[in-house]
């Protein structure tokens, strides 16, 4: 029996294994979201707006390995770019699905709402195919070609997709499904596999200190068990840049830390700088993993791994998957050596508790370090909760999301959503300041709504401290409205389902963590902080990003106090 | 002495009328906003997040004539790119200004944070130039030049530009100003102006029935009153399409009304359709204007004049001002005629009030119209909301603002964070859905934080109703959870300004609109509506809206109803 194209591409959703879809109705959307709720393998979340939405898909997808987005064409779609291009430099695989006008609208440049009124019907797209890998207009004569297309190349290289599909498209008949979807990653040329693994082999036997620097790209293309395997049979120890926190487990006795330039630990930095055989798995040196550039890498000891192919010292090879690589070195053997670098549980730095003080972060993060579980999701916002938490020591099995490349405040509540949807049977802990929770606040209605129980830590703080620390401290335009979060939170609840602690020293904690014993209900926890307070880490990062952003501001400044 | 480039900025800015600026600070622009506050003539502005900054600058727009946005590169500046597009679509003058890294760190293409991490920094750029008539990046070498450049497009041709201002830029020094901003239009070409004037003058004299047909544009570029003294001088109707409502007061004796088509009143659709000289000022003839392409004009009755050019029939004037145009048949006697068309004050329809039933919008927007006063500002949201209200009879001075052609949900309450600002002795009514109250929610906050006192009708249809119409009337993807709006704007109020009305019934509503007596502080008014309920030409549009983007979904269900 025939299908309409509508459903040929949810059945493709499906067996990419998407299971929700996030968006917002919109007229050129609602026979494929009516597709949808028939259709019924696929539960449309609808979200408060579009960029929630899309936060709300990268969520889902970094545990799910994919996700679905669905918006209406123009007001919709591009209210959700912003996301869409955080997705792209995370990489986080969203398959964006724009419902367009009608084919024939489109064709004849009809002036219609939702569109500039000019007949201009390709700047959406344009807009698109600078934060996607692959792009398309589903028409009759290519649709199943193209949706295939669109969705392998979204699975392969784990980074954003864009599908228009027209609203009458999404009705025209097609022939039933009769062949999977190929998701097999391109297979390598043996010849350059072949020779691939004996470099990097060869390396590997030469060197007196290697080590393996891990990029976010380790979890996406699903690497870390085989590096891991590969360190054990060699004794390499492992650093992580910190997009590729817990991609290992912490625990584990080869796993030594961040790698962060010249703020990492003085045992990371030694493993790293100087090591003769460094094996980088999809690293970027960002300004943020390398503290502001503050790196000191010997090029010609780094082996350089990317999803599909590889560098060692000059040489090239384009044609090689990293999988394949690394479970051809597994069948090598190598020099073994003893790295005995391993350096216990590192604990979160705390001051002296001071009772008559205001609680602060060095009181809290420790408690947070304690009350974490093995499996337990942390997502953090950007912000002092995402440079306080990459510090934590995690327990075993624990995922750690946040956008520590793009960096956009309001992530993580939305984002929130789709991680619980993604694994509702693991405990889910959001960290986020009041000037992020502001601009994204009304997904929250979302996550009470679907019944959905994360543990929220809302850091308020007074406004946006991270700001602060780079400039105008006192300055208005850091400063935010002070809500009532515990009373916002119940006005989008009307289930009464939230549970509210508002914290000000560490019994209250400590109180409100206890009660979380109660999961069958989510809680908000706010914690009153001082405005000015913040980890180490990111006061010193927050320093150096002035006087890069700012240069001639602080000579001016001087000049002024001399 | 000279001045920094950012401070050469704010004072164009200045020079054309901006006393606020909108935005978010992030750390690439922090600098510029230091330089704001510091200057002091130009009053910063923050919101919760940048699509609601963007919206709320295209409402001061509306009413100052121009307006600026300040955000940071990438995660900001995309975010507010919706908006943005809504403005190029609405034709509402925006200057972007997005805070970008430091010049010598685009240049070398470094990783940084807000970016995709890959050394591409005209991305941003190119999304910007799909909205905006004029865009540059501000470097030293051309800061002065560009700037103007930028600037003055903006204040012609009343659509965004976009500006990227490098955080290091922003504080290199120039010298100062020593000649205003060039803001003159461009002068008519002197020879086409005469023939065009001929020309229109000729057909008008000729015209047995004369009519004007005006859009949007003829308020942007201040036509109105040339057009009613051109239309009293020779006795011609004026209509308008919806886009244009409030260009002219409805209560002038030649103000016909809206023409939308087949739906228009039979007197207005007469006039407009059997015209022989059918003058169109900046007419788009789109599917909302025209109830989806129902119009029937003759082309060989039309002049069109746009902005900066005509057509007579088949003569085009490409250099040629509208209001010169204008101005010059001001001078001429053309043949008067007696157009006594004049309807007297059109009343909302009303259904029979019955004490038992649900309050309904039949029996909610009479109250309105009588609740209006001159002068007073309408910010309607697109849906239930504008459709009604744009068939209010509009006292004389009042401003009528939506945006009835990219039609975004979500727009009017941070654009009437806007309007307020830009005009603190009017009074401000919002009318919104809940639907649409969800979408920017928080931006409450700003208004009350910021000493702001509009009426705000906050619709409470349960859910959004707009596309309920289209399709899907009881589908779950319309529906909405039903927060509590009185509680979440108390929520966002911590001085405790607002007053909070729930109205189910006229003697409710009439006691609140009482109550707004209290001019100095805001009020929320929440009316609970049934779901389905709406006017009657959203009904109308709606079905045919269905007919258009779905067309074999109709059929289907017929078969099945069969």
């Amino acid at each position: 029996m025939s299908i309409c194209i509508g459903e040929y591409l949810l059945a493709r959703l499906s067996e990419m294994g998407v299971r929700h879809m996030f968006g917002v109705p919109g007229d050129f959307n609602l026979w494929f979201l009516e597709q949808t709720i028939r259709e019924g393998s696929i539960n449309f979340i609808g979200c408060c707006n579009e960029l929630n939405a899309a936060y709300a898909a990268d969520g889902y997808s970094r545990l799910a390995g994919i996700s679905a987005l669905a918006t209406t064409y123009g007001v919709g779609e591009l209210a959700s770019l912003s996301a869409i291009a955080g997705a792209y430099a995370e990489r986080v695989p969203i398959v964006c699905i724009t419902g367009a006008p009608p084919l024939p609208a489109m064709q004849q440049r009809a002036l219609l709402h939702h569109t500039l009124a000019d007949g201009n019907y390709e700047n959406m797209l344009n807009c698109y195919r600078e934060f996607t890998v692959a792009q398309t207009r589903i028409e009759p004569t290519n649709a199943r070609q193209e949706i295939d297309r669109v969705l392998r190349t979204c699975w392969i290289e784990k980074r954003p997709v864009y599908l228009q599909l027209p609203s009458d498209v999404a009705g025209v008949r097609t022939e039933p499904i009769t062949a999977p979807l190929d998701l097999d990653f391109p297979a390598s040329d043996p010849t350059q596999l072949a020779r691939a693994i004996s470099r990097v082999s060869d390396r590997i036997s030469r060197a007196s200190a290697p080590a393996f620097l891990l990029d976010a790209d380790a979890e996406r293309f699903d690497l870390a068990q085989l590096i891991v395997l590969l360190a054990e049979a060699n004794g390499i120890p492992m650093a992580y840049l910190i997009p590729a926190k817990g991609v290992i487990d912490e625990t584990h006795p080869l796993a030594i830390g961040i790698y962060r330039g010249a703020g990492s630990p003085p045992e990371v930095r030694q493993a790293i700088e100087n090591s003769d055989c460094l094996i980088c798995v999809g690293t970027r040196f960002t300004d943020v993993a390398t503290g502001l550039f503050t790196h000191q890498l010997d090029s010609k000891s780094i082996i350089d791994l990317q999803p599909f192919g590889l560098r060692v010292g000059k040489e090239s090879f384009n044609a090689v998957g990293t999988a394949e690589l690394l479970s051809g070195l597994l069948t090598k053997n190598h020099r073994t050596r003893p790295f005995l670098a391993y350096l216990g549980p590192r604990s979160v730095a705390r001051g002296e508790p001071d009772a008559n003080a205001s609680f602060t972060q060095a009181a809290f993060w420790p408690c947070i370090e304690k009350f974490l579980q093995p499996g337990d999701v942390l997502v953090s916002d950007t912000g002092t909760s995402f440079f306080a938490s990459s510090n934590l020591n995690l327990p075993e099995g624990t995922t750690f999301i946040g956008q520590p490349t793009w960096g956009s405040l309001g992530y993580a509540l939305p984002a929130t959503l789709g991680t619980c949807l993604a694994a509702p049977e693991r405990r889910h802990l959001l960290f986020l300041g009041d000037g992020a929770f502001q601009m994204t606040a009304q997904e929250l209605s979302t996550i009470l709504w679907r019944d959905l129980n994360p543990i929220i830590f809302l850091l308020n703080n007074d406004g946006y401290t991270i700001e602060r620390l780079i400039y105008g401290a006192d300055s208005s335009y850091n400063d935010i409205n002070p809500w009532r979060y515990g009373q916002f939170s119940a006005a989008v609840d009307p289930r009464e389902r939230v549970m509210i602690h508002c914290v000000r020293n560490e019994a209250e904690l400590q109180s409100a963590l206890r009660a979380t014993d109660d999961s069958t209900r989510p809680h908000l926890i706010e914690i009153i902080l001082p405005r000015m307070d913040a980890p180490d880490s990111l006061v010193r990062f927050a320093k150096k990003a002035a006087e890069f952003d700012f240069p001639q501001l602080l000579e001016e400044e001087i000049k002024q106090i001399k």
